[in-house]
């Protein structure tokens, strides 16, 4: 993976929506993993290719641009986006959300690695025959979109090398870093969070998200259960887009909802990208020896 | 783990409910694991002696009970099946379901080793205080009670040992090998079920139960979610022991419940307690070589 990817350590920053810009793009990959900006968080096209142009004045290592592909009535212009990315010499795209199929030969073409997230093996079967590079799995823990299986990952660097995995890709534990262009309050909500501290909402709609606990997904899941159930359009006043970046701006935790995966019960510090990844790497190598230790002895 | 359980692999078989009998506890002691009776499967006190007795002309090798305290209304002699268990020379217990804290002082009395099961953190480190000597965490894709917390865990041994843990508990496993006492119907029908065919039953009490997907769990979800909710006298006629017990004995699918965890998408063959130990711990060791490596490099 290092070497498909041209980094010094195999830890991917997933794309996050209003999270992934330059400031934290360029931290992961100036501490050796690869850095990603979220191309929907930015409002056109062109303003992806400036926030490219941004990125590399930060750092001289490469990062990736996500693609996450949802289902709406009323999409974005993907190829758009991807044709601002491939054009202005981005190498490694992160796909998620649906198959990335229709994509292919157009990153492929590009001289381009595509990365595809998704949370259930079948996907990943299906991906890997549509010909993506390499597959990233999200777990049951996850934030975001956790599938619809229920089907538990790991997060561990360590642990998932020993089910043969060559990476990680880590979403949330990015947040509560120094870089991250989030309000210091919501990094402090992270901290002080348990992995018990998520919601899963929109489950009734087949489209589970895991979010923090706080007073939006609280009162969605509430208006989810109510008796003869709930329609999307009865929650969506309470989950646009803007509410979910109000929060992450403004700090104020009750604001909208912010994506937060069960990790948050390990996170209890507030790095910098490259103390966090220095830090990964170290108890890595650590778990490892420990582990041959016991064999040998 | 090894040193306080005088065993050879730091693997234990977890008690499970109908399948933790002679046949499976002696088979994994023999293979260098630890094996476990399950008290409440033996109909009372007396009848656990005489399995244990059973049980001790099959291995020479230590094994151990287990004793589940589940929220009943008419519980079981508790005390009398662990009097049982420790005067027939029976030095590790297993506990699960509720706190072990009243019976620990029988326990440490008669020179046992007390192993915590336990689906929550604050659960485990709560029975640490009270005295317990280890702890063995079940993660959402557990079998049988995997909580109400719904936190994954990992079934891994190389994925456990880097996360720090000093050995795995197995359950759903050991029920796919030749020596388990259950009809091999079952446990086909474990190697040919995926990650995805289990049902989650008894959410609604706040008593979750992971089971295999079939024709009664089906049954028991449809009732749970009728509109008005249910209650448990609704589901109990479905749901009881002896149901519970006829699919595994009869080998017909639909008879009753089969408590069954995610980890059947990896299970694919019906080895011997033995080849299955051996495959593990080789695996394991291949994995920290692989790990190794692949930072020496």
């Amino acid at each position: 993976m290092t070497d498909l990817l041209d980094i010094s350590y195999p830890i991917i920053q997933g794309g996050m929506q209003w999270v992934g810009r330059a400031e934290l793009a360029s931290a992961v990959s100036n501490a050796g993993g690869l850095g990603i900006l979220t191309a929907l968080t930015q409002p056109d096209p062109d303003a992806l290719r400036a926030e490219i142009a941004r990125c590399r004045a930060m750092t001289d290592k490469p990062f990736g641009v996500n693609l996450t592909i949802l289902p709406t009535t009323s999409p974005p212009p993907y190829k758009d986006y991807l044709d601002a990315a491939l054009d202005s010499g981005i190498r490694v795209i992160e796909t998620a959300g649906r198959s990335p199929r229709e994509f292919i030969a157009r990153i492929k073409d590009a001289g381009g690695v595509i990365v595809h997230k998704c949370t259930a093996v079948r996907h990943a079967v299906s991906a890997e025959r549509a010909g993506v590079d390499a597959i990233s799995i999200d777990g049951f823990e996850a934030a975001g979109h956790p599938g619809e299986d229920d089907i538990g990952g790991l997060i561990l660097f360590a642990a998932a090398l020993m089910l043969g995995a060559e990476g990680i890709n880590m979403g949330t534990r990015f947040c509560a870093t120094q870089e991250a262009p989030i309000h210091d309050n919501i990094k402090q909500a992270m901290v002080d969070a348990s992995e018990r501290d998520t919601n899963l909402i929109f489950r009734p709609f087949r489209n589970t998200g895991r979010v923090l606990k706080n007073g939006v997904s609280d009162e969605v899941i509430r208006i989810e259960r109510r008796p003869g159930g709930a329609e999307f359009e009865d929650v969506r006043p309470l989950v646009s887009g803007a509410r979910g970046k109000a929060a992450l701006t403004s700090g104020k935790i009750d604001d909208g909802l912010v994506w937060a995966s069960q990790v948050m019960g390990l996170i209890e510090d507030i790095p910098s990208c490259q103390e966090l990844i220095d830090r990964i790497v170290r108890d890595c190598r650590k778990a490892i020896d420990i582990g041959q230790a016991a064999f040998s002895g």
